[in-house]
């Protein structure tokens, strides 16, 4: 359906509104874009979105990264574009529909049990119509997907000993099951991978986990003979006794309450991902590693680029970065869609150059480049921004401004259990200080060949992510000048316990050298010149090995001491 | 009643548990010592506490201030210190009686209507009792208050302008009243003051708003003719009809509820507090003005002090600070009870001296004062520590640092709607860089003449705390050594926007001179020594006017630069 015989629909059955979060059933960032209806609807490719469709308008909701290609992709006739938040637009409805009186439809496939719930507490006067007859279909390719195990070695932990971890948990809520469906998840618990996405090596599916410790996996389309089809789903949750079937409801389809009864559900939450984000030692161990090969493909890509920028456009820079990881030993695919952005495109936060949209390197400017991979062993995310010629004094300072920030929170020491708002303070603090901000989150937890943006998060908003030891996460400031340029420094870290007492620390994964020519000295203090300097210092000692001489020293001029 | 009595009486009605927090009707921190049941009850005295009497033992729940100070007033034989939160102990119950059923008696006017909706949302399976025979009672002074009106010289505002701002938000809620039970609120709308309370102005009364705009006040003991008894209340409630009363259902007594029955409430929120807490400008040319008058008394003291601290307890300081601040034009009260704390009871983060733990200054270490006042124009509320003798090295070293963390903040620019969570950790930062931390907020909202401690906060918890202009603060982070010594710095702030932006910068109130003594330059960085003499540039040119030539003198060589 268009978005305008929808709107005929629902004039023709008086319903108010569709609601339609960016989902599939996995509820999940990654989808295929044949997967994404809001794409196919309105052409808005963002990551961070939800559509409102009224009788005669429609509402997209997204978020500050993506304020200017909304209003690039979209049609302004048709599509209005609200830039607050990606979430469900509570506030939005309760000012839009006064008296409370209004019908919205919903596909619960897609939607939250959580959303449902809150959509209900809030307007008790609305009535909620469950898209019955699919009128918006929820959409899972049909590609045929490869599964493929993840090895003890690389994981650490096997699947028995991680399933043997939560039993207790089911046994101490007294229920005969619980019913996995993050996908994220599903495939830390099994160690299990899949190639149905192309940036994201998740195996889709749902887990039934019994009390006895058995697992049945549900997924379509996919080679492995023991996963049950999705259709199979209803009768496997309908054999556990009513009461006895437990869930994490804010993360799972409304489909689940209308499946086995909102009432039978015993809701106690998201019992894997506390334990997901704390990396065991393997893991760990892994990460540090992949972020060795991710840096010999960063730096030979950085002495490539130095060389050879003229006349480059963005898609050449996405294809030689994207060439130069894939020749790395165990790597299995990019861990996002790679943005190479440069001169006015860097302001657009979250930019993924097109043929319509591709430009050639602008000299005496800036590329921004933000980019990752998966390899069997870890997962990174990198960002660096880097002079193309010679960049004016102000993009310079800006973004010493912004590596000002980016020390800041690497470098500070934090008790346990701070929570990412308090982080997130620490890190904008110096940009602030210049009256500069940025309209995205300054990090997220990275999943261990998993999807790359995962729990905890550091940003205003966080204040359920709190921070331990173990987890690794981005560092990511960055600022943004539209129609001009856009400037992000990201390096992932781990957490550790401070020598000498309980205190928390970043350690640094992240081994690519920052563009000196982009760091104005005099604006920082001796400290930040110090860590700039040990950073340096670290990067050339472990990275050295790997590379050969022309790398090497290309690469003993990029971390000299400021 | 007796706690064993309470258990007695438990057990013959076979109820598991009485949960008493320390609350009369008002719910709010100040009460009446002979108002205060936890303290009759246990001997604990903190402002942070809340009860559970069981069967055979009793729990206090206090926050990370009162560790000490709960330990040395109650008997371990009777009552077990719980030291997380003062707050509902949710975890706990959920952990002590683990099948969750159980029962729990709860006196309706002093829990509120929020706690017992969690409490049912968390505990299904328990049984709720009110305690309508009042083996625990209510307790509230009889003694009678005289009543009085804060002029609109000083609040700005007249109530008939408060109150008929507040109307269309009855209006657009479709409700005939509302009724407010925060004694802080009802005294900053109808802009009247009582004596009720020693160091707290507040008038002790419920309000109802009709949509017409009259308000009709409830409280007993009062001298004012037209405030109708509590009596009176229920039969002006059911007066309203039925779903076209509104409350905030959060912050009210339970026995509302019970009164005109949960469901036909409406629960609209707060709508006083942020209205309240954005200050106008008489009122924030008031607090300048008390902070001059306060002031006054401060630098008088300080150098009393300086020459007469010898032999000297506790008491003589809280005896010569509150009388030096009662001679000052324009004093009503104190703002609190004074603490002065010398040695290792300065690590008693709220404690106040009496005649049982009552110190001689000791030499050689540190005097922590806190102290306020609230003046006809305004209240104040300061922490000095002060000099005593030659302090050891770590004292002042550790002096220096909790000061970098007052700077930190006192100097920091933050958007607008910035959290008390995020400026929190830009307070602690400086301390956690040296494993240091502080178990209290770092700061709290100023009542203007009302209570000491409003919104917002600034703290790890903070999270729903956003920051605008004009807003009073208090930034007070400490230091805390068991055994040995405490330290704490804090002035007061106002939010301003900056002059060239968008975003809020502090400015500071309080007008009084740090210890110079207790300052390691060596560990400051230039723009922390700027800062300081800035400062005490500052407070020497405002406040030399006001001084006689001593204490002129005094002053000038307080303020001399580092």
């Amino acid at each position: 359906m268009t978005l305008s015989e929808i709107q005929i629909y629902l004039k023709k059955h008086k319903v108010d509104a569709y609601f339609l979060p960016r989902n599939n059933m996995f509820l999940e960032e990654d989808i295929l874009e044949e997967e994404n209806e809001i794409f196919s609807l309105t052409g808005f490719s963002g990551s961070a979105a939800s559509l409102v469709i009224c009788q005669d308008k429609t509402y997209l909701f997204t978020d500050g990264r993506y304020e200017l290609q909304s209003k690039m992709e979209t049609n302004p006739q048709e599509v209005e574009i609200i830039c607050s938040s990606a979430d469900f637009p509570y506030l939005w409805l309760q000012n839009h529909f006064e008296s409370g009186k209004f019908s919205l439809m919903y596909n619960p496939w897609t939607i939250s049990a959580g959303t449902i719930s809150k959509f209900t507490d809030m307007f008790p006067k609305a009535k909620l119509i469950c898209d019955e007859k699919n009128i918006l279909e929820t959409k899972l390719s049909s590609k045929k997907a490869h599964v493929f195990s993840l090895s003890e070695e690389y994981a650490g932990i096997t699947a028995e000993e991680k399933i043997a971890e939560i039993l207790p948990i089911l046994k101490q809520n007294d229920i005969d099951a619980y019913l996995l469906t993050s996908a994220n998840e599903v495939s830390w618990l099994m160690n299990l991978r899949s190639d149905a996405l192309p940036d994201s090596p998740i195996l889709r599916a749902f887990a039934l986990i019994k009390k006895d410790g058995s697992v049945t996996l549900f997924a379509d389309n996919t080679d492995k003979a023991d996963i049950l089809p999705m259709s199979k789903l209803e009768k496997s949750l309908k054999a556990v006794k009513k009461g006895k079937l437990g869930v994490d409801k804010k993360n799972m389809p409304q489909m689940i309450c209308e499946i086995f009864g909102a009432k039978n559900l015993r809701d106690i939450g998201d019992i894997i991902r506390d334990k997901q984000i704390l990396k065991n030692e393997i893991e760990l161990e892994g990460y540090i590693k992949a972020h060795r090969q991710d840096a010999v493909a960063m730096i030979k890509f950085l002495y490539w680029l130095d060389n050879n920028y003229k006349g480059k456009t963005e898609l050449d820079i996405v294809a030689k970065i994207d060439s130069l990881r894939a020749e790395q030993d165990l790597f299995i695919s990019k861990s996002f869609d790679t943005i190479a952005a440069t001169g006015s495109n860097g302001a657009i936060v979250h930019y993924h150059p097109s043929e319509n949209t591709n430009k050639v390197l602008e000299r005496n400017s800036v590329l921004l480049l933000d980019s990752g991979g998966h390899y069997q062993d870890g997962t990174t995310d990198i960002t660096r921004t880097i002079a193309l010629g010679i960049p004016k004094q102000k993009i310079v300072d800006a973004n010493t401004i912004v590596l000002k920030s980016h020390i800041a929170l690497a470098s500070s020491i934090f008790p346990k259990g701070t929570t990412g708002v308090a982080l997130d303070a620490l890190c904008r603090k110096e940009l602030w200080k210049e009256s500069m901000d940025f309209k995205h989150g300054t990090g997220h937890g990275v999943g261990f060949v998993l999807n790359v943006h995962e729990a905890p998060r550091i940003s205003p908003q966080a204040k359920n992510s709190h921070f331990y030891k173990n987890m690794v996460t981005s560092i990511e400031p960055g600022y943004y000048k539209e129609n001009d340029y856009g400037i992000r420094i990201e390096n992932l870290y781990y957490t550790q316990e401070c020598a000498n007492s309980d205190m928390l620390k970043f350690e640094v994964l992240t081994l690519v050298p920052l563009d000196k020519r982009l760091i104005n000295k005099y604006l920082l203090s001796e400290d930040e010149i110090k860590w700039v300097d040990e950073y340096h210092q670290k990067v050339l000692e472990i990275m050295s090995p790997y590379l050969d001489a022309k790398h090497k020293e290309w690469l003993e001029d990029a971390c000299a001491p400021l």
